[in-house]
């Protein structure tokens, strides 16, 4: 029998080390021990997300997720929900571009139940004939019910507007037509494909023991899963850079604010400039004292919510500024955001903002790990999606070292780019009340 | 000069004992210090909520949460949210039908900035009329973006339609027109008279000492409060009940999902009963295994949410259950909420679904105290509004208490009461699809 290679990634800091354990099968197992906590958060994080999917299989990773739900061979979907509920756990999944994640908070002691629940999920779900069709339903509701979130929704169009018919610009629930276009043969082969030890790493944080933690999840792999040797997937990196397009687009919608938002092409994940970027969202849009809070919100009233975004992926990176606000006050407030990016990108940014825009980051990093499942979140990226995993110490540091001129040139670099609009509210789509 | 008095409430359990110091002026300090965290949450709570307005002020109380961002004597609102946002902390505000709270979550050494820039706005705002004026634009924009949150502005128009005109169906941001209606005067008005020693709470848990606390907080107050000597104000009780109405009221929107609260009058606060409502949630909708969840989204594949909730006042309290759905299936959800709520009413629960309310409640009580906010907020509320501070050990003991009889029996209380239905979509208001 291959033995497992167990090793220690970090010296403590908040919480105790960080303990990573390589099966056989590939199958990678973390955890961080966080002493003071009677609860512990449990994971398991599935290399595959909505980019992964042909066209003919838009919406399958996320259709799956919630199939999993739905039972396996040894439990009924209440048989699932009743293991976890009884102990007063929670337990849930979200599925994003580049993965799936499946976790539970328990009380340390329940750790071996939740363990065995997810993993039956995770190995042995049974997906039958009629839980594909009552599931169907439910996604169309969920469709639905996320259209009507229309601050949300429209980060979603503008991602699509960004990206256009790439993967990543898709919608991560597919559409209620690529939905019931589904198959229940085409979600059980994508399952088997891309469900499997390699490709998966399991994420645990709080009061836990790591040893126990291969046991009990060796154990639970082992029961439905035939282990061959692998090694684990490669951490994703980018390849061709994906296409981006500009414009204008404006989405009607009979509702009582409107909302806007302006981006551009940002970093990818593994860019060196990311802490960088970091300084800047916090001085530019980050919290109520950022330049756009201000200018918007503070000087002059137009709008409740105003704030920038980003998000960074392998090959693709997208940063943009969000407004709701209403619909009369739709153009001065577009106005507004874009004096405001023009000015920081020609570098007009003062020393106070900068000591301001590192103070917020620093404390989200240090406030934002204050628990068991940030922990669990915090590990697991670092194996599946960046392939390092500095210390909370080096993360401060490179904070610490960003400079004016840093932040100026990124803001030149990204503000400068070829910005894209996506507007929703009660307007004509053919409006010329929204120009670049 | 009087002495303040400080006494310890509970022995040590999640967490240290929490210490409560009432000042000459009747400001109340109460602090908890955990161990193994970095940060600290510090919050004011002020006795004054939306339900405390005459008609002429409504909105009034949520009017001033937001003007106290604005200036201070001594900080306009850059200064107000740079100072926390410098050192990486989050500061916000919250008001509600029977309080107002100010909190800053930040690290332990940062902990007398945030002392000090929320007693300055708590003490010493100037409510400019230019502040007055831009700041009753953002609030238009808040009612407008809420108004949008179809799923969360529908618990608005059900407490509207189960408590009429009483101010607690009043929506706590008051409406465009009666935030219009609103002069600085009147503003400033409610501010002095609301906001006093006596009438205020402050909280904070995490990396704390007691003694530094009462010192700071202490100095904070009498910067700017001459403070007369006074008594803590006695926590809200019942007096003559609050009348609720019946019906059923079906509001017209253009969206994709539909939304149900179908409710009934439920537990004032200090109701002895308490514990067994939250068994009783857990049953019947708190969770994944719940009755409804299995019946309307596992079984029927009706609805992506289906849950219960409740809310508690001092003399008036609501039970009711939210589903949201696509419009064409919308009777037949409320078809089978009523007739599971009717089961339930008439006995019809198991002994493993006791065990699993029983379980959920247990958890959501210590998982969910976990973080220095929860606790910051359990003790303040248990000064404010409860005058009450069980430990947790009590809490579990009366949980586990709870029997099938006692769950039955309430069930049977709440449910035979009459329930009001309130329903949003893309329906004829006319509509008689919708009968109680």
């Amino acid at each position: 029998m291959i033995r497992a290679t167990t090793s220690t990634l970090l010296s403590p800091e908040a919480g105790g080390p960080v303990k990573r354990t390589v099966l056989p099968s590939g199958l990678r197992v973390l955890s961080q021990s966080v002493p003071g906590f009677r609860s512990v958060t449990f994971g398991v994080w599935v290399g595959v997300g909505s980019r992964d999917e042909p066209e003919q299989l838009a919406g399958a990773t996320h259709f799956l997720e919630h199939l999993l739900f739905k039972g396996t061979e040894r439990r009924d979907a209440l048989e699932i929900s009743a293991a976890i509920d009884a102990v007063g756990g929670e337990m849930n999944a979200f599925t994003g571009k580049e993965y799936t994640c499946y976790y539970a908070r328990v009380l340390d002691s329940d750790l071996p139940l939740a363990v065995d629940v997810i993993c039956d999920m995770i190995t042995s779900a049974t997906l039958t004939p009629a839980d594909v069709e009552s599931e169907r339903d439910v996604i169309d509701e969920e469709i639905a019910m996320h259209a009507d979130e229309t601050s949300d929704h429209i980060h979603d169009l503008f991602a699509e507007q960004l990206w256009g018919k790439s993967p990543l610009g898709r919608s991560i629930t597919g559409t209620p037509e690529s939905v019931a276009g589904l198959s229940r043969q085409q979600v059980v082969g994508w399952y088997r494909r891309r469900y499997k030890p390699s490709n998966i790493v399991v994420s645990v944080a709080g009061n836990v023991d790591h040893a126990d933690v291969v046991r009990l999840v060796r154990k639970a792999f082992e029961r439905h899963w035939v282990t061959e040797e692998a090694t684990p997937s490669p951490v994703r990196r980018g390849g061709k850079p994906v296409p981006t397009y500009s414009g204008v687009q404006v989405h009607h919608r009979d509702v009582e604010q409107a909302h806007l938002v302006l981006g551009m092409p940002g970093l990818v994940r593994d860019d060196e400039r990311r802490y960088v970027a970091g300084v800047l969202h916090g001085i530019v849009g980050g919290g109520m004292s950022s330049r756009l809070f201000q200018e918007v919100r503070e000087k002059r009233g137009l709008a409740y919510s105003v704030f920038t975004f980003g998000s960074a992926y392998a090959d693709a990176g997208m940063v943009g500024v969000y407004a709701g606000c209403l619909p009369k006050k739709a153009p001065e407030v577009l106005d507004v955001i874009r004096a405001e990016l023009e000015s920081i990108a020609g570098g007009n940014i003062t020393p106070d903002e900068l000591l301001r825009g590192k103070g917020q980051m620093r404390g989200s990093v240090v406030m934002g790990l204050e628990d068991t499942g940030a922990k669990m979140t915090r590990i697991a990226k670092a194996e599946l999606v960046y392939g390092e995993l500095p210390t909370v110490d080096d993360i401060l540091h490179r904070i610490d070292s960003v400079t004016l001129d840093d932040v100026a040139r990124l803001a030149a670099d990204l503000y400068g780019g070829t910005p894209a609009l996506t507007v929703m509210g009660p307007f004509d789509e053919n409006t010329t009340a929204f120009t670049l």
